[in-house]
């Protein structure tokens, strides 16, 4: 079997269903113990530990802090570099990347109301974010792109970005990723240190006030330990795609369509869900055949066989709730009239509407960031946006008798919570109030 | 000393005032212990584990969990009992913060591009939040408001409360705040306990998406463990207030306007800014005054001597430059034209404008939100909004050209991941392409 087969109308369906959803980040108490210590000696002894560490993790033979910092003229190598077709590739990429975004900038607002008392929001972008990119295999310049363009559209003046270089090796692509994307300052440092560093500072790594994007189990556990002194972007859980498809799309797109998230690792995620047991059946006939052929057959058929399924449905309303029950971080809808479906989920992370929409698309280019909610997580949060580099600060200015007004009312309801203090500094406030 | 006074120009100011601000929250390896504890036994044993965790913690006679849930009939009986100057205050501020929220509401958009490929973003209300709040003396009706009003505007359709009620005493005004901001399931249940119930979901608990609201320490342990499994707000430390003043509003108003936080509790902060030394002298003569006549005096004078300062600056430049440094959660701009410093402000959870608006009327009624981001999180946080119960999902819809032109430049990017499955996916929908 090279793929589950679920049956909507089978009694154990629903568990069935949970039992394939379920996923939870281990925490490993040694692990955590590690990390701990890391983050503890890069606080201490800074720029020091942080050498070390890189010396010895990722098996370099630098002798200063200098010799793992890369200048803005590297980076710019990096991209002047590239066959044409890669720059121009990356080019339009940013181009499409950062429109998109420029729709996701909030602004400022206030009203006045009748008595002179103003209200109102001021956004402002964060100073300085963290971008951390993983090393070796899983260096993706896209990740690079997806991290860094938003925070340059929220106005985020420096952006730092960490990406280890297991046994000094470099990739070109990322760096020229970092280049066109308007990162700042670039440290090849990784691991727990990269993000000890960004959360605290050191003499060389500037303190950040967010740090963003994926990493290893050192780097996630080091994320959630200094959450709260700086922010951070959702842990990331395997990533997946549900495909729901009313059989009429070819059965070979919609199959490497699944193998599209199936090679990413053996845990990755990839269901379909049609109300058409036959298409169902070629799709299966089509992830046979063409399985041998792909250059990660190993990885994919592993998390096909144990975590992917095709699901049979009764209809579209069964669709539906499974779409919003699963919650995905990929939603493809790869049927004839996709806008119509839109009111009805409530949950995905990105949507992919039609037959020539998928998943790839939005991954590299269409402009949408493709760092999105996991594990059903988009129940509650949103894809990585512009939103997630800007902050709000509430404003309000109340006139003399705006003033006095609402000072009764807060008088009432201090008093009400035994805050007296709050209840006599709102009183100061009462036009013509008795001495 | 009533309260410490610091110098922008002595030389050690700088780290005098850094070792001011410094707070972390502790970590206990036995407090994290016991709630992860709680949190499995809840997850296991559901509603029994609930009753008996109730039972013990909070001293209650309860037999059945039936008897931890406050019916809407109980809610609003306690409305109607409330006398009428705290029945109008709750509405004041219930219509006020409603309006000032609306505000925030996020819209869907969309746009389209020349080949008719269209981009957009779906914004949608999470489905069912939980409210977490204190039981006792720290039980705030306030609280309940500021927390639930924005779910509410957000959409979200189901909010549960969950509140400790240790020894069996309710508190009317926060089941009648709990009544008017549209809370639709009370449970009497507190602590750890009540935050697994939330967030795992028990047979009468339902499983909620988000929590919010303040809590004790086993409180936050408990929401830092289930971050993930559900959304949550940020961790909140000691609450804080930063007056900046000219000099010329009455030294007695300013003086209680530090009160009113510093009554919080003893880890309160309170600082005033000034480059008018014989004001700061005026103050802390007015502090020294109104101390004595203070309801809760200990609390007050524990955290003016151990957290607060009257900090003397050269100028307004100096000033501008530690609000930003400090990103209070509560500015006071008590100016003659505090607008004028806006642009200036990059880091405040709210900016409280003028003379008349000290902080009181923001904690109760004036309209934004008076949960805020403390420690200095206002570098990367906002308050809590709309924007916290609404979630985004991506659109992506390509024509049939905008796919081929997009898949080409996709496969590019993906080849140069070695991501081929990616590549090929996308290849796919290349029109008229070699076979």
């Amino acid at each position: 079997m090279i793929i589950r087969r679920l049956e909507s109308a089978s009694s154990d369906f629903r568990s069935a269903l949970d039992a394939l959803l379920a996923w939870e980040a281990v925490s490993d108490a040694s692990l955590q113990q590690t990390v701990d210590e890391i983050i503890r000696r890069v606080r201490t002894d800074g720029d020091e530990a942080l050498l070390a560490y890189s010396v010895r993790f990722d098996r370099l033979s630098a002798t200063s802090i200098r010799d793992l910092v890369l200048s803005p003229e590297q980076l710019e190598a990096a991209y002047d570099g590239l066959p044409a077709a890669e720059k121009n590739a990356l080019n339009v990429a940013v181009d499409r990347i950062r429109r998109y975004h420029e729709h996701q900038k909030a602004s400022s607002w206030q009203y006045e109301e009748a008595d002179g008392t103003r209200l109102g929001q001021q956004v402002t972008p964060l100073d300085r974010v963290g971008i951390y990119v993983p090393g070796g295999k899983a260096s993706y310049p896209s990740s690079v792109l997806m991290n860094a363009i938003p925070a340059r559209v929220a106005g985020v003046a420096e952006i730092i970005m960490c990406v280890p270089t297991p046994g000094g090796e470099t990739n070109n692509l990322v760096l020229a990723a970092a280049w066109l994307a308007g990162v700042t300052h670039v440290f090849t440092v990784g691991g727990a240190q990269a993000v000890a560093a960004m959360a605290y500072g050191t003499a060389s790594v500037p303190r950040v006030d967010k740090i963003v994007g994926p990493g290893n189990s050192f780097v996630a556990t080091a994320k959630r330990q200094v959450f709260g002194q700086v922010g951070i972007d959702m842990i990331a859980g395997p990533s997946e795609i549900l495909v729901y498809c009313d059989g009429k799309t070819p059965a070979d797109w919609i199959a490497m369509d699944l193998f599209s998230q199936a090679e990413h690792d053996e845990m990755a995620q990839s269901i379909l869900i049609s109300e058409d047991a036959s298409f169902l059946d070629a799709v299966e006939a089509s992830l046979t055949k063409l399985l041998p052929t792909l250059e990660r057959e190993v990885i994919a058929r592993t998390s096909l066989a144990g975590r992917g399924a095709l699901i049979h449905v009764q209809n579209r309303e069964e669709a539906l709730d499974l779409i919003n029950h699963i919650a995905p971080e990929h939603l493809e809808l790869s049927v004839e009239d996709p806008a119509a479906l839109l009111p009805r989920i409530r949950h995905a992370g990105a949507i992919f509407m039609g037959r020539f929409t998928p998943e790839a698309l939005g991954d590299y280019c269409a402009g949408p960031n493709h760092v999105l909610p996991t594990s059903g997580t988009a129940r509650f949060s949103s894809p990585l946006g512009v939103y997630d580099f800007q902050k709000r600060s509430s404003l309000i200015y109340c006139s003399a008798s705006g003033a006095s007004e609402l000072a009764k009312v807060a008088s009432v309801l201090a008093r009400g919570e035994s805050l007296t203090a709050h209840a006599r500094s709102a009183e100061y406030r009462i036009l013509d109030r008795e001495a």
